[in-house]
């Protein structure tokens, strides 16, 4: 039994609960080093106080997840079949009264909820979030090293995409030749690469085109490298050429606001004072309307995950807590500029996971 | 308002429903047009009856939801926002009294359905589903032309795969290459491209590696290409250099199975049929407990989606209707081959989507 799971069994015999039933991707790779992607198909890891876990996954899955160090039992249903019947039936070899289960209510659907109630009319169903973000929150050493070699790659993602900056280059150019390089590496994307051109980059979440790089523009990277199961999220802009006064006040603006967000940050800070400070830098400045998003988000298997780094989460920050910071301000019809790093809690302070300089970088 | 949406609005009169609550993105781009990939955050679509429609999506996606062409309400939220009060006010404007709601029961998750309850505790909440798959099911003739780009580009990624197939090159390098000449043409992957090389493509679902291409190697790809919010799904397996009777065996039993169902697909054919007929001819050839997955499944703006081409669904073909055949022998430890098109039933009969070449091709 591995360490995480036996956390997990611990939070459930704290609260009296008789059982969880996990069933986002991420949390299942994370308790168990099964990575799958089921798509529409039920993928579920059955734990419980006491007697052994269950892990439910597609027929075709069951292979990958012994091979992945699975040694419990697995419920491998086809598409035939009808997953419920089975699980109820394994359950019950290990329990013969359910009487609370924790469900994670940010993922599971209503039609698979309605499949619960129906196996255990007279459950209590529980949020399973509170025990899953509070043992992921804390990265271990195993993962911050994995955290660690995301961020070097996408260090180089943005190298590589820096590099391929020339006049009548196109955004998706310059994705495919970052995503090419990222392959050869035997790494993925994390999520949609972004690199945006000039008024593009207005869009925090605008999707790469043709448009082509003209001087004086601004060119957005935004890149996520994944890892062994972890995620690295980086933004930088760059310019090409000579730019205004007003897109070097704009960059400078959010890059003070960006380190002094980093600064600040060290356990017993309450997360929402990094946004704020940040915020209170680009208001400041005249552009408090256009940082349209929160300061940042927690990063690790998920690209996005607790905490959330924004106006109002009080989270008091600890050693261990990796996640991003990240203002930008956007102009609509004129520029867009971010600056994202991802960082970590030390005991002291923090360690910045991602290195490529920040200093207004003009690509001639 | 397009036709799509009134549709939409025509099935809840029938129903008497008042609302329907629209979470999926797949869903709320195919009524609106608007893509749009919220993460954790929520992105909704509120249809009446009669009354003018609502957009609830996070504030910085709200001007890409305009230029998409969404000219109705808009409730665009910031992070530290409460989207649920602002929904149920803007409601409320329309409607005094809402006594049923349609959700999404496969996509909403328990938390936001917890908070419609709580803004509507006296309501109903009954499946959008049944309303929504019927709508996607038959793909007008816009769909059938972006699905068909899609096939087309993907054609393409299986001859670059094929192309650079050579001694040594591992899966991740094929993979590379491929994704780079999609992204060159401006198009994007539907999911994360497979390349599996000999054993390897025992794995339904393996992920490629550093495995290097040895002579008597199968090579499968299985790849898509997402087109204008249009996915396609093919699988090849090609040889490199000579391969042994039993993997032609193999081959051609896959073959003679994908090619039976293909030839069954027409209108008013149960979609289950398609699925026996095939798993009949492999399980003949002695391969049957090596076929573990369905034949196939819907495609459209989701690369799965309804209707499932599996041993139990007898809905019936009908026109319009767009799925994979998509059947696969996996020998543990030996070989997978599986061969996979996307078919569109016609009035007659049937179209090929997908039309790279299916003889047994040895590269040499």
């Amino acid at each position: 039994m591995n360490r995480r799971l036996q956390n997990l069994k611990d939070g459930l015999k704290r609260k009296q609960i008789d059982a969880a039933f996990v069933t986002s991707p991420d949390n299942v790779f994370y308790l168990t080093g099964f990575q799958c992607e089921p798509h529409e198909r039920l993928l579920a890891l059955i734990i419980f106080q006491e007697k052994e876990p269950i892990l439910v996954c597609p027929k075709m899955e069951a292979e990958e997840a012994k091979q992945a160090g699975w040694n419990e039992e697995i419920i491998g249903y086809s598409d035939a079949d009808d997953p419920w019947n089975l699980i109820e039936k394994r359950i019950s070899a290990r329990l013969n009264k359910i009487k609370s289960i924790a469900i994670e209510k940010d993922h599971l659907n209503i039609a698979r909820f309605e499949e619960l109630q129906r196996l255990y009319p007279d459950a209590s169903f529980l949020p399973a979030e509170p025990f899953l973000n509070e043992l992921r929150l804390i990265k271990d050493s195993k993962e911050i090293e994995l955290l660690q070699k995301a961020c070097e790659l996408v260090d180089f993602a943005v190298e590589v995409g820096v590099n391929e900056i020339a006049e009548g280059k196109t955004e998706v150019d310059l994705v495919a030749a970052i995503e090419y390089e990222i392959k050869k590496k035997g790494a993925g994307m994390a999520f949609s690469s972004t690199v945006l051109v000039g008024a593009n980059a207005a869009s925090p979440h605008g999707i790469p085109g043709d448009t082509k790089i003209k001087q004086g523009d601004f060119v957005l990277f935004d890149l996520g490298v994944s890892y062994n199961g972890y995620c690295s999220d980086i933004t930088r802009t760059v310019a090409f050429g000579e730019v205004t006064d007003e897109q070097k006040k704009i960059y400078e603006t959010v890059l003070k606001a960006q380190e002094t967000a980093i600064q600040l940050t060290k356990p017993g800070i309450p997360a929402n004072e990094l946004d704020i400070a940040a915020r209170k830098i680009i208001s400041e400045a005249g552009y408090g309307e256009y940082f349209s998003h929160r300061l940042g988000h927690g990063l690790g298997i998920g690209v996005h995950e607790y905490p959330s780094v924004n106006e109002t989460n009080e989270l008091e920050l600890e050693p261990g807590m990796v996640f991003t910071i990240e203002p930008g301000i956007y102009i609509p019809g004129f520029a867009g500029v971010r600056i994202e790093d991802d960082v970590l809690v030390t005991e002291n302070g923090v360690r910045v996971l991602t290195t490529y300089p920040k200093t207004l970088q003009i690509v001639e």
